[in-house]
């Protein structure tokens, strides 16, 4: 669970704000997140084909200006996706009017996302409506953030956010971000909803490059279902509000920038996946040994997505061989009697085949909250790093009803 | 359901036998299939990289038989799969024991299959002193079959059959087949278990072409969760005791035969898939209008295989945003904006976006049996057809305590 966010985690220079403006049928379902100067943005979007209307929106806005941003508006409750043109018209009103009520600000400074049910018209009214109240309600505080991580929420039980800082040239930086997602999750590029501010001082493309490193091994790095979202985004606003010296190379201060961000995504990435819908556990799937990274996270994933692992972790079964299965289907060249399966610490499958174990005391283990898998294929040096959840009856549930 | 077996459906020279040798706990766990005269043979295997011991004697004993093969031995209760060289030596052994028994045989003659736990060392020794008793029993009566067909069973809540006849220069031919499976089903190649004989005549050669080109559209077009088994076989028999007319070449008589398997084999694909583990329907999904076959076949698994889709089509839910955001995300270049969708005959979405529908009449209708998708891609002539489950609860009850 999160600890509170403390003032001294809010990175300087930017203020939070939500409200309920009826878009769900309670609770808050729309947040602001502005910054007081020009930041330099940067935000990776779902590969899916099928993306929503924000998502073709803020890509235009990113290239229009250049990577200098002051605001990102979301909604919860509608995805705003398969909406047609009146959906795109529904995004640019909503950074028109925070735009405008911002004063002297251009729209295409402002990034717009939208998360909920997909295909339904977008009442954008309600939000344009809002607006006002909204830009007035801005505040620097903590309580304001937390209460901004809860108005982008869809199944999640809880709020999910992660802080971290760094000293550059003797400065220090902050970095405090707030992601959403519990299901549809199996991120490519990014994930169902992150934001991210900080008050570096860097450019656009350095920041740009920052973000998709630190994406790459954690939010593009989990799974919950397989379903890639229509509206997965992950967006980053540096004001250089730190006083910090700017980041002007991909030196020190960078690296201690770009470790300090991976640290943010990782914590949000795993919340998204501990949080997963109906998930009473985090597994860990490593494989190491592949022919190559590539091969690696093609079996990390299916074995990640493979249903019967996945309810096996929901059991506590010691089942090793729905794992080995799953690896023999990911579409990689393999012999299977070379590789080992470490369940929980305990070595259950040696060579292909079953190595004595007590399945009483895996399954023990396996009732922990955060379960290791690791998979030696012994076929070369690939490597890669999963991170998923049990499936259990709750997530059936939960997706059975979604929209009644 | 099936129908009871009739005598006239029992292909002639044919005779099957069952017994319970104690590898489940309670029930029928072995069966044999026999022909009383060497018969034309031709099987498709698992394409997992993980192979079970059967398979990889199965497909021994076909190369250096020829495609003549006399019998079919097959134990549920145990995969033997990921069990090393006893494995195999296990199953080299069983198909000596029926070779010895059957008389005047050779091992290379016998196929053996095996279902059930992987990895989890074949008591070997039940099977070779039940076999004995297993030969004796060999009856051509349809009772005989209809046990058979109960001894391959797993999860299986029942047995599942189909027969057809064709008519080939004026004599009648038989096809009866039967299968198991209920979960770990994505054939690719062939599926689970499902056992053919015919009393055509007809070079092994031949069988195999008619055979491959059956499954393709049949048992390798379903899914209920997308994960491929180490054990998959189909393999089927052809006596020539019809004393109809050999089938030499491609012509009437091969259509013909060809279109009866083709019939059996869809019956028991769709048997799978009505049976699939929790299963409350079954969903027929068309792609239409796909830049290829192949890019149509991409888009329908992905659909087909989607959690969110699978569990919205538990709740009759006509959530047709997670139908095209699962297209989506298939790998497959598209324009979602000329996408349409049916759902279960009512047209939910048009050109990417909301057709206005009757969410309470969707919802009634998705309640039936059998509940079609049509995805129009209208970006070329690309078709495919999956057939594929619904996602309960009761799949995860059954697959978490599955070993236990």
């Amino acid at each position: 669970m999160n600890a509170p966010v403390k003032a001294s985690d809010v990175p300087r220079g930017f203020s939070f704000s939500s409200l309920a403006c009826g878009l769900k049928k309670s609770g808050l379902d729309l947040g602001l997140l502005v910054s007081e100067t020009p930041a330099a943005a940067a935000a990776m979007f779902t590969s899916n084909r099928v993306q929503a209307a924000p998502v073709r929106v803020s890509q235009a806005h990113l290239r229009k200006s250049r990577g200098r941003m002051r605001a990102i508006v979301v909604n919860s409750g509608n995805a705003n996706c398969c909406t047609g043109s009146d959906g795109r018209a529904a995004s640019e009103a909503t950074t028109e009017k925070v735009a405008e009520e911002l004063a002297r600000l251009h729209s295409s400074q402002i990034l717009v996302c939208s998360t909920g049910v997909i295909g339904v018209p977008l009442r954008v009214e309600k939000i344009l409506n809002a607006v006002p109240a909204l830009v007035r309600a801005g505040s620097s505080k903590a309580e304001a953030f937390a209460k901004f991580a809860r108005a982008i929420m869809t199944t999640d039980t809880r709020p999910k956010w992660a802080g971290a800082s760094c000293r550059i040239g003797g400065k220090s930086v902050r970095i405090l971000g707030c992601c959403k997602g519990a299901g549809m999750i199996q991120p490519n590029m990014a994930t169902m909803l992150a934001f991210l501010a900080t008050d570096a001082a860097i450019s656009p493309a350095l920041l740009a490059r920052a973000l998709r490193s630190a994406v790459a091994g954690t939010f593009n790095s989990i799974t919950v279902d397989g379903d890639t979202s229509t509206n997965d985004t992950v967006a980053i606003l540096a004001n250089g509000a730190s006083g910090a010296r700017k980041i002007s190379s991909e030196g020190a201060g960078w690296k201690a920038f770009q470790a300090a961000l991976e640290k943010v995504c990782r914590a949000l990435a795993l919340k998204i996946v501990e949080d997963g819908e109906g998930a009473q556990r985090v597994i860990e799937i490593q494989v190491r040994g592949a022919p190559s990274d590539r091969a690696a996270d093609q079996v990390a994933r299916t074995i990640a997505n493979s249903p019967l692992v996945k309810t096996a972790l929901a059991g506590a079964d010691p089942n090793w061989g729905r794992i080995l299965a799953a690896a023999g289907r990911a579409g990689v060249a393999f012999d299977f009697e070379r590789v080992d399966i470490k369940l929980a610490g305990i070595l259950v499958c040696r060579r292909g085949g079953e190595y004595p174990f007590s399945e009483r005391v895996a399954h023990k283990k396996m009732l922990a909250k955060y379960v290791p898998i690791v998979v030696d294929m012994r076929a070369g040096k690939g490597y890669a790093r999963m991170w998923t959840c049990d499936f259990t009856g709750e997530y059936i549930h939960i997706n059975a009803s979604y929209r009644t």
